[in-house]
């Protein structure tokens, strides 16, 4: 039995992981060089992981600790492990805005333009569960909701400047090389790569540059996992 | 004579400090307790920062080294000063993002509501410098780029949800204390203060409560700048 487990979202196919939280963790668990099983886990299946008082997933068993919340499990794993790479530069506030843009620009604005795509990957069962909970929080159909998406993407793809300007300095967000504040943005991106066939950067963007260079990081994990996209 | 000097732009009155990129240095500076003269600079006094190979403030003299921009200002300090309070977390590239949403959300959407004021604090031949070079780069009179600012306020103060929501969480940008991550966000509020009668955020607002806490740091070395608002 492995010491490290790791519950990741899925739908049918157990190899599509795409919750942006479950990558965000995936990508620091490798940051740190932890080995860890990832075990799928199903919008449908909350008392597989009723042990950690959570309903969502990423959760990690790490030896006899639990904890749920990626945010939270990436600050256990720079405590527990002071001596591999650092996740957070200095303290785990100081990404504290970082993520805040990537949950309220980054996420919200991909949602957007996706999130009609994510039926499409699950069950019977956790599709109800999904379309009738984001239909709620939206207050209208998933496909009312992307219309007209690729009309939707230039202003999308402006939106994301503050992180296009970085990326133009510097290789990763983070500088020479990555961390957490990598993970953060780099969730969003892999969750709209494995759930939906809209092509969401223009080749010619720096941010596909980078996006490149995170799919190759850690012998290509990412890049392993199914494309829904063409390219 | 004071070891270090910091050239910071101002217009007719020397103690109306307005530059946000200069008020990031000066607060830098007394997060790093170093005692600096200040020297009033001027749009048309080029001459006088010549030395510096720069065009613009802030520039700081240190002893026998002299750095121009602000970012460099701000990684100098922290590499001649390491023993104390560090303006970073961890190292400089990892403020490159917060530096980026500043510059392209905070005080871009700043100056579509403010850039009108500014000519009202400036001499003859400052003003002539600035309006023909700001109306250039707006494509447009500085009247016609603030027209109906109280309109555009709700969209501009929706825009800093992703601040906000961090400052929901704790008392400042960086954490339980204030680092430079503050200080770039604050530059820009504090240009607003200075040069515009518009008030920017409602007393309700939580980037509100921050902004106190900002003017009350450092013995209120901010509060003491007259402010242009009623408020």
């Amino acid at each position: 039995m492995a010491q490290r487990k790791l519950f990741e979202l899925c739908g049918t196919d157990p190899d599509r992981r795409f919750s942006p939280y479950c990558w965000r963790i995936r990508m620091a668990l490798a940051h740190k060089g932890l080995d860890t099983e990832t075990i799928p886990w199903r919008f449908t299946q909350g008392e597989a992981i009723a042990f950690a008082n959570s309903k969502t997933v990423p959760v990690l068993i790490d030896g006899d600790q639990t904890v749920a919340d990626s945010w939270a499990i990436a600050e256990y794993l720079d405590r527990a492990y002071p001596d591999r790479p650092a996740l957070f530069p200095g303290h785990p506030a100081s990404l504290r805005f970082t993520a805040s843009w990537a949950d309220r620009v980054l996420n919200a604005g991909l949602a957007k333009l996706i999130v009609s795509d994510i039926p499409g990957l699950l069950g019977d069962g956790e599709k109800k569960y999904f379309v009738e909970s984001r239909e709620k929080r939206f207050g209208m159909t998933l496909e009312q909701v992307t219309a007209d998406r690729e009309a939707k993407l230039p202003e999308f793809r402006a939106s994301l400047q503050p992180l296009r300007a970085v990326l133009q300095q510097q290789p990763y967000v983070a500088g020479d090389s990555p961390d957490y504040a990598d993970y953060i943005m780099f969730g969003g991106f892999m969750w709209a790569r494995v759930v939906s066939p809209l092509q969401i950067l223009e080749e010619s963007d720096p941010l596909h540059g980078w996006m490149e260079r995170m799919l190759d990081l850690f012998g290509g994990l990412a890049r392993g996992v199914p494309a829904r996209a063409a390219a």
